[in-house]
């Protein structure tokens, strides 16, 4: 499939680089491709410089975001919860007319310190957010709940014996989603219904972030056992 | 171990009556033993009413709020998120002085219709205001992440394979809860942290209502997979 990844941060590169690797035609979108590939020095987490990466992962394509929105099929929303609405219009509402829509981020409001807050929540959702300012995607929220490296490799905790939630509007961009999710090794998907429902998947993030401080790794996830 | 639950809907029945079942002497209180121990009508939900509940947990005292505080080493908070200050208030600060304080209670608000939304969250929660409310208690939130049947039995689900966290500022408090959680069954309790941790704990319950929607059943529990 051709895929577009919207954001060049953590989240973007691994699911890009997992993508690319299962054989997904896959464009990274950046404000300033130029200058993202020019980054050599680590970020203040101290992860690798754009270029680093880029120069091992020469199949997937670094471009603006509207360029890999156009070519895609399906667009990755993997920027940070509060540029989200602006990267999508960078992209351009034609490029994701009719498209499915994966948004993995969260709206993660670091303004007040830490923990952060979230920008929106409870009566609302990032998610609705953007489908209701681009109605015609088929927005699917996913993937949210967990850290970068367990999205695309959930089979190094436990086998992959835990779960993954899906919301969204459109049963066929969920099914998707869904066989996307199986690729990556997900075998418990949940679907918990329409796209009210991720209102439920980002307000995890508060206990996530308290799992975090408490467990000392983000390499943890939830399991729904029933 | 002398404890009050203070509630007599579901959630105050069923952790008194497990309380009892494992030698606590427990006393539930509520706002009106008399009117209490009259209702012999099923609820709203058809659960039966409290005389008939009373009638086979004849060791557990049914008492007013304060009175069962007062005898009490230990205070479970039962009651419904709106009515858990006021029903503290009327069992009395004086009562709570230096006790641990187990709140279950979720700060639903039913008021917008289905499904209910938060009425504080994400820079506060109930076991903060609680906690404020009454700073000579030692409040520990738990067990509000599932429903009260798998509070008090987790072994029926998954043998017990699932997590329970708590949150305080008291360590020696959520020790207390802690061996109370595992004469219950739980065998995997996670500290969170201090007391506003249960922000976190708090903002699970968007997502487990709809899980409850999406999966049919409220016997399910969430598992953190590390």
């Amino acid at each position: 499939m051709r895929i577009a990844v919207l954001g060049s941060g953590m989240v973007g590169r691994t699911l890009a680089a997992r993508l690319d690797q299962l054989g997904n035609d896959v464009m990274l979108g950046t404000r300033d491709p130029g200058a993202t590939l020019a980054r050599t020095e680590p970020d203040a987490m101290g992860n690798p410089g754009f270029a680093t990466w880029a120069s091992v992962h020469l199949d997937v394509t670094v471009t603006t975001f509207d360029e890999a929105a156009a070519a895609a099929e399906l667009v990755v929303n993997a920027t940070s919860g509060v540029a989200s609405l602006e990267v999508l219009e960078a992209a351009g509402a034609e490029n994701l007319a009719g498209k499915v829509l994966l948004d993995v981020a969260n709206p993660l409001d670091f303004s007040q310190g830490m923990p952060p807050t979230l920008s929106v929540k409870d009566t609302d959702s990032l998610a609705e957010q953007i489908q209701r300012a681009f109605p015609a995607a088929r927005v699917v929220k996913s993937l949210n709940t967990m850290t970068a490296n367990v999205m695309v490799d959930p089979e190094q905790l436990a086998g992959g014996d835990h779960t993954v939630f899906v919301s969204g509007n459109d049963a066929e961009a969920k099914q998707t989603v869904t066989e996307l999710l199986e690729s990556f090794g997900h075998s418990d998907v949940i679907d918990l219904g329409d796209l009210s429902t991720a209102r439920g998947a980002e307000m995890l993030l508060p206990v996530w972030l308290r799992l975090y401080g408490a467990l000392g790794t983000p390499v943890f996830n939830f399991k729904v056992v029933r």
